[in-house]
């Protein structure tokens, strides 16, 4: 047991930036990379957040169960990867929250979790060392996930 | 909606190393960045905590809430980055604490938290790919915050 | 006071991939670094644990407290690094879980910690810039641990 696929990269960019004001964490990522023809990435966040829904995955049901948030959460850790869904670049990401008490909240990050003042992100972009390195997400039966 | 502001680097140099113990975390990456001409990096600290300051934003009141930290702590996730602020190296991270219940705090990160025992960081110096590829860091009225 | 130990790599190769069900985080890394000849890196990894073990440090006692853990958890955050010791690939990360009411934990990441489902990892691996940029881990007769 161990490693079930890796794939070799290179890091040619790191993107570093903000952002704005009300945007869709998962969605502004997601553009940003089809525009930017970035396949493969990851990422990391932090920042503030406005709303948004955080979700676990029942492992016996093999549904999510998910979570909205609302009011004023810092963004302590958000990090994951992009890859390749459906032919397009797909952010999967985990994050932490702390709330005005210092406790802290997680799951696994959904659309629709809008950030608030700043948001700021580190986007490793990933080319594949050889034309094979390319991760693509698909149905696993056995889990009901999409993994590589 | 989506990124604000976006900037290409390259990670010429990775550091990765340990705090003296009693090192202040902020206080020793912004002098090691401003010792080795960086102006631009992204960080991930793990290891423990004597002390220190974990902060929120009000987002109404547009100020910081502090809360002070002593006692055992071990630091489960600390990440963020370095741009320019005045000129200068300057430290943005957030940080996830553990205590002795396992049990998990955040925030914001102040100066005066110092680490005991191993504090050990990887930091990837960050050179822009173009001369504009410069994060600096200026009052933002609306938020009150220092944005990029 | 400050940085303590600090050396220069580069990210020759970045790997991203998954672990199979069922396999332990800690000694997968380590074995994929060994058969790699990788001897230093820094690795970031989120999915959902089945079963495993996190703790403390007691910084008194200079000894580590133990806390199983079974279950369903997301694995939030992981982060933290490979170096040397006893001239073999060595894991230290730091991880932070959610549970079903979305509420957090964390601590040091012991061997026999085990993903179910999806388990991503990054793993940057670090070619020293010159012959000297070794971290090998010895005994800190201090702490107590081992240190670089």
């Amino acid at each position: 047991m161990g490693i079930k696929v890796a794939k070799a990269f290179k890091a040619e960019t790191i993107h570093m930036g903000r952002l704005e004001k009300g945007a869709d964490i998962i969605q502004s990522l997601e553009r940003f990379c089809a525009e930017n023809n970035i396949r493969a990435a990851w990422v990391n966040v932090i920042g503030a957040l406005d709303r948004g829904t955080i979700s676990y995955y029942d492992q016996r049901e093999k549904k999510y169960h998910h979570h909205p948030l609302a009011g004023e959460y810092e963004i302590v850790s958000c990090s994951g990867n992009i890859s390749l869904k459906d032919g397009k670049p797909f952010a999967h990401l985990h994050i932490v929250l702390s709330d005005t008490d210092y406790q802290t909240w997680g799951g696994h990050l959904w659309p629709g979790t809008v950030s608030v003042f700043a948001a700021e992100f580190v986007l490793f972009e990933l080319v594949g060392a050889d034309p094979a390195a390319v991760l693509a997400r698909c149905e696993d039966v056995e889990t009901g996930l999409a993994l590589w």
